[in-house]
């Protein structure tokens, strides 16, 4: 089942990594929604190749390389986001993309570790999370609102799955999780650029 | 032992990210100071956990993961002093940076090898060091004066504990090293960025 | 074998680190020769300790770590080469590096794993690169065109000896690609900066 969910990314993406190489957004500068689905096929080979997964105590497979792409692919997705919010301050950009690593990296480590350490990496990880999105939800800038219902139903998904999963408490298992993982990577990865784009 | 000077190291960091949160040196742009602090709690989270710990030659702890999050906590402080230094050219600072990451994973290696790789490597850290702070020390601007004595007695004193701690020569413990770093950490990032801002 | 040729690396690039060190390109800025030089002293000190090699399945040692300097090193060749070309555009730029970082981070991973999984990597990996410098070839500057000859022999050879390598489909052993790769690493690497120089 991880299998076919693994496979469907890679299908999803190597067609939305095409699509955005031969439709650019803007004709100079960084084809970021195109770079964004590049490196998610990677990603998701990784993931469904399985040689970096470990186990969670309850014996579920732990799929942590995705944070660390995401640490490439959500920055680029900041500068979307900030060029789209109007956020023209260099330093107020690079601190976007900061403190997106400080949030993947401190995720993979409370991924991989288990006990009290896992729930303190996620603590820091949710705060920098919340440093991060609250400021950007607060800059209302007349055309760029659409990008909110994104932030909140797409971005803030990741942390809730997160938590259920064996990652978390374990409400669920890895396959529901990474079912629930693609759905989150097609909207704020796809959807998002295809809005951004239009 | 140990463990109460890394739940110290959490409980100062702590402290000091809600300080810098609360305090921002200037209203808009990087936060700095606080995001060095908030790094840097993760990093003495993870040291008290003890995932990534290896055991030296002599069965000393070595708490390699320090240095990679001075990746990042020391490349945000050297835009800092780059800022106070008065040094605008961004190839300049960048290189600041660039040298500071050789530094730090040079550095890293040093610390979970050992025999001639390990001093192969403290060596190719050290110069890496000495290239960029010498001209930096030799940059005099008249007000910027009071931050070499936080490169001379604070930044050059990791190294110093790094040859003495069991990841060079083991004259003393791991538990004696930790204490030393922790005073040179609250040194460099927090009474640094106190007096920067002041 | 493999011994003496990381010695001869070791000992090549630290006279070149010297050389660009004390011959600056430009009076201001990154020393970007110098840096490319010394990064690669530290690759190739890690490779001849031999610490984070593994064994290919066909019992060959695959120094992987190369592939993370290269990170490094060949996004600050990636900046030369912009400049040399004539592109000014920030973005463009950082689309170079960007891209570099996959090539090398998904090489990595193309080195360390096997079957399929290595060949997706491998392909991902030669995907970016021809992203990377087929429009790089395209940009027709006066006087930057004895780049082309550089990229086209000296970066084009990585992935050839890599597919025939035992990172690959292992036609020869790893001291023939150690070899190969010196040889390469000498001409994209410090002839290239001699003659950027000149």
């Amino acid at each position: 089942m991880i299998d076919i969910i693994f496979m469907g990314g890679l299908v999803v993406f190597s067609i939305s990594s095409l699509y955005f190489f031969f439709n650019r957004h803007k004709p100079e500068g960084l084809n970021t929604a195109f770079l964004v689905s590049f490196v998610t096929i990677a990603s998701y080979v990784l993931m469904w190749d399985g040689f970096f997964a470990v186990e969670s105590p309850a014996g579920q497979p732990i799929f942590w390389s995705r944070w660390l792409f995401y640490v490439v692919s959500c920055s680029l997705l900041m500068l979307e986001i900030g060029r789209a919010k109007g956020i023209t301050s260099t330093g107020k950009v690079a601190e976007l993309v900061f403190l997106n690593t400080i949030v993947m990296v401190t995720g993979t480590v409370s991924a991989v570790t288990s006990g009290w350490t896992k729930w303190l990496f996620f603590a820091i990880s949710a705060i920098a999370y919340l440093i991060l999105i609250i400021p950007l939800l607060r800059v209302r800038d007349g055309d760029s609102n659409w990008i909110d219902k994104y932030i909140l139903l797409g971005w803030s998904g990741f942390p809730v799955v997160f938590f259920l999963a064996p990652t978390g408490i374990g409400l669920f298992g890895s396959a529901v999780a990474m079912g629930l993982y693609l759905l989150l990577d097609i909207y704020t990865k796809i959807a998002f650029n295809l809005q951004l784009k239009a």
